[in-house]
């Protein structure tokens, strides 16, 4: 179906809304900002495609320094193959003949790497590699607190590995572990900690494995949160953040030096008290799982409700000019979730529309 | 982007997951039951697109009788009349000059109608439909208790709807007010107290409108929530409905006679400990704002936390046989907000993939 968009130069005010804005030169900066830091330690950059969605960007975070993508879903993995980009991980448990046939045919095209957990799942990724000839890369995932997928450290991982080890097909390259329940852990010192302690069960179960005589030249883990944690933990050789690349108001709050680059533009539709507006935008266009999103530039005003398709703004000061066909920009407070409900990004650079990118990835969670 | 989806004639269990299904019996059967309530009534059904967002099923509903079709955006709206649809309600105001410019272009193709609630949006509505050479249909909408948007009831009201009127390029059609705050009041004598009391206000400001000599043959209001109080109010004369058609776990709760057709197909991905199982599932594939979803089919199963692509699933009984590649079916809470996360239906009938639906109004917020 035909979309209507603005042509580039389109200043960004000028914007039919709703609107997912990036503000690409911020993305630049992150994306530099990353590479920066991981240049100090061990660890290179893995960065996690399921936040932005889009191979463009895949492709600068390559262009930075970044060693391949990681991807929550095949679907994604589908899509950056697609995009030209070669080197993956799917960093969770392939399961049923459906998704494996899928994830064979496309190891004829990349370099794919999936995660394990489970003996059958690991025979039958085997014989299906075998059987189309190609040979898939596995981590084992391990079970580092997240208390999620994941065997438990040592031993079991031990195990598992070795039978991948022994699996015609499957090339075993080490483990992952994703401490993703420590993202937002408030304290600063306790999050250290915490996160050290889940990289620690980590890096001695590769080392284990290592001893045992099999292949764990990767081990990786880590998010946005935790990028300067885990980055830096000597051991940990692949960094899954994603989040960096856009940020959003909860990873914002926690103080990290990347710039938000991704807002919502909003138009107000009605006024229909002096210390109320409603926007068009609602849960349908902004998540919220993780709280209301924030109303930028406007002090006093702050949003009370989302409803599907409108959030009502209430205003400290009833005398704030606003009518309707006047925008907004909402800062969402997460981003991943937010992209996920757009078709599209508006690009924008020094508040003029530069470009228009397709979200390919966007609800790809088969 | 290539899409793997199965041929019809796949047993439902056999389709790869996340697969959003829907129930095309359950559905016939609820278009049939809201027909067959509204019959005994003076009221015609609109009903709502924003859930099934499918000029596919909004053929079916006016093949049952329905007058035409309500859509929460213009972008709704262009996809239905994209689809053959006609008649058209747009339950918000239209605001500022891109969208204005769509829908007097949606004008030449089909007879829409659109809300209003401020004197200077009607004036930019009628100078573009002036200039345009098309005439769009206007409701006033009425704060009913909803606080969103709309004009108060009685004399506010009339006053725009007396600028309406004077117009050129707008024709005046009625008011509508959509009570929106009631859907879900638990105590179902307090909800009908309440609706009926939302439904005087919206009447009587029509009947005075009325009596000024002005036009109000329409007046339209109600939800899946409230169908049997607004679509047995005496002088309302459509009914918005949506919900109805899908049903969800939250509206379930209500007693309802309509039958949940919708479903999110689910696999188990890894059982880490006896007593509990991960999905592939997550909240980019279901939505939670109303509740965690709900397991169906397995006693004492019942989703935990959702993160963005997995579901965890505790389990009263560890006994219960799931492992890898099993297959669960959750319950949304909420209909609308899931199903604008999907791209397409899987339909099902007695168990069997009939068809694949693309749903064109996924994410249509603009």
């Amino acid at each position: 179906m035909a979309v209507f968009t603005e042509p580039p130069g389109t200043p960004v005010l000028e914007l039919d809304t709703p609107a997912l804005v990036m503000d690409i030169a911020n993305v630049e900066a992150n994306i530099a900002r990353m590479a920066s830091f991981l240049a100090g330690t061990g660890c290179k950059l893995r960065p996690h495609v399921k936040t932005h969605k889009t191979a463009i960007l895949a492709h600068k975070q390559l262009a930075a320094g970044a060693i391949g993508l990681t991807c929550a879903k095949l679907g994604e993995a589908e899509m950056l193959v697609a995009g030209g980009i070669h080197d993956l991980l799917i960093a969770n448990e392939i399961i049923g003949p459906a998704k494996i046939a899928r994830l064979v045919a496309l190891a004829h095209h990349a370099d794919v790497m999936v995660a394990v957990d489970a003996p059958d799942n690991v025979a039958a990724l085997g014989a299906a590699a075998t059987a189309a000839g190609v040979t898939i890369r596995v981590l084992v995932d391990v079970n580092v607190g997240q208390n999620r997928c994941g065997v438990e450290p040592y031993e079991p991982a031990l195990r598992l590995a070795r039978q991948v080890a022994e699996t015609r097909g499957l090339r075993l390259c080490g483990v992952m572990g994703y401490e993703g329940h420590l993202m937002f852990v408030p304290d600063r010192e306790e999050k250290v900690r915490q996160a050290r302690e889940s990289m620690r069960l980590l890096t001695e179960t590769a080392e284990l494995l290592r001893r045992k005589g099999l292949e764990a030249s990767i081990v990786s883990g880590g998010g946005t949160g935790t990028f300067d944690i885990t980055g830096a933990y000597p051991g940990v050789t692949e960094l899954q953040a994603g989040s960096y690349i856009t940020m959003d108001a909860r990873y914002r709050d926690l103080g990290l030096p990347f710039a938000c680059a991704l807002t919502v533009l909003a138009s107000v539709v009605s006024r229909p008290r002096p210390n109320r507006v409603i926007l068009d935008v609602g849960m349908k266009a902004i998540s919220h799982e993780f709280g209301l999103p924030h109303v930028l530039d406007v002090p006093g005003a702050r949003v009370t409700k989302l409803s599907e398709e409108h959030a009502t703004v209430e205003l400290d000061d009833p005398s704030v000019p606003l009518t309707p066909g006047d925008k907004l920009f909402l800062l969402p407070t997460h981003g991943d979730t937010t992209i996920n409900l757009h078709d599209r990004y508006f690009v924008v650079r020094d508040g003029v529309l530069e470009t228009v990118w397709d979200i390919a990835g966007r609800g790809k969670s088969r």
